[in-house]
């Protein structure tokens, strides 16, 4: 099966509905309670740490210049990524909207001077 | 000014816009480094798996049924995506794009058997 | 009972015997299984990072010297070491003795030029 | 020069003076900002947690029991506590004082039932 014939016209839907099919062909789902995903996703996004924790914050502005470090710093973008959207699916949170209600608080709860 | 007037047909990228829309008003550019970025994000991964750091994986589950419980696992993936789009933003990474290509790359790396 | 009164002299021994104490007197021992522990490191890992995480470099040498700064620094210092030590009595590792063994390792490894 | 001469009585310090050395001897001193150490003792209990990620509670109570997976336990708990110990050092914090202190405090705040 072919997942991308079948997937929605939105995008993250589709990034979720291939995370699922991958999980699921592999009997993985039996792992992905929310706690092992919101670890995972912690997990991950320190290895993304890891790449700029040395770094001045001038040098952590040109990591993308080598082409080894973009790779892995689009690499592990990708892990927080795959695991936060399969926190949401597991949950049944929207993330977009939940990030549109958030910018929505924070544009009351620090108005521009 | 409505932001909403003029952002792209693309959810993500249009959440881009709204969240470099708030940080310019503020003038928060200045703290928004990669590496910064990075460590805000660790940061809120890591309250997001405090929600879940004591339960059960079966009370993990369940997290969602609980009104305050909902709204605090919502911020907190928000907070998690909107210092995700931002680095990708200071970065000039495609998010769905490095998700995409990571799953190519996994369902090499772990055929199913 | 005064736990002070039957702590060994070992300075970390006693920690780890005052809050072996501390949990099994509210009956927490039930959640410190070694992957909770590991998790609420983690958590106040990146509670002490949040003190960080806007600062520049040189800034982040001076947050002992505001009286409140300094507080919340020593309290998220105290939870992270809190955890480590519950972590390594429930696996019963020496958390002392394997920093020395790593850094042996370490020299080895890195050897002065 | 043999590091172990020289080291005060008291255990944690002669842990600091080795890192101390370590570091000096490396020139790596200019990398030790408080922000970065807070990064790095971050990015290590994520390292710690990964090792559990996927495992139940009951599995995680084994995980000493396997040579390779102890040895990986006991190297991420020397890493977290090395970059414990060098942010200490760094802001003249006393991490057993700051963790008595901690205890303490709890004790007023949860009082046993």
């Amino acid at each position: 099966m072919d997942v991308t014939d079948s997937v929605p016209p939105d995008q993250i839907a589709a990034l979720q509905h291939r995370l699922a099919e991958f999980a699921a062909a592999r009997d993985w789902e039996q792992f992905h309670t929310p706690k092992n995903l919101a670890a995972a996703l912690t997990v991950e996004a320190g290895e993304l740490l890891e790449i700029f924790q040395w770094l001045t914050p001038e040098l952590s502005l040109t990591v993308m210049e080598d082409a080894e470090s973009a790779e892995r710093v689009e690499d592990e973008i990708a892990d927080v990524l795959a695991y936060l959207l399969q926190l949401c699916t597991v949950l049944g949170v929207d993330p977009l909207a939940a990030l549109a209600a958030k910018i929505d608080r924070n544009e009351e709860r620090f108005p521009v001077r």
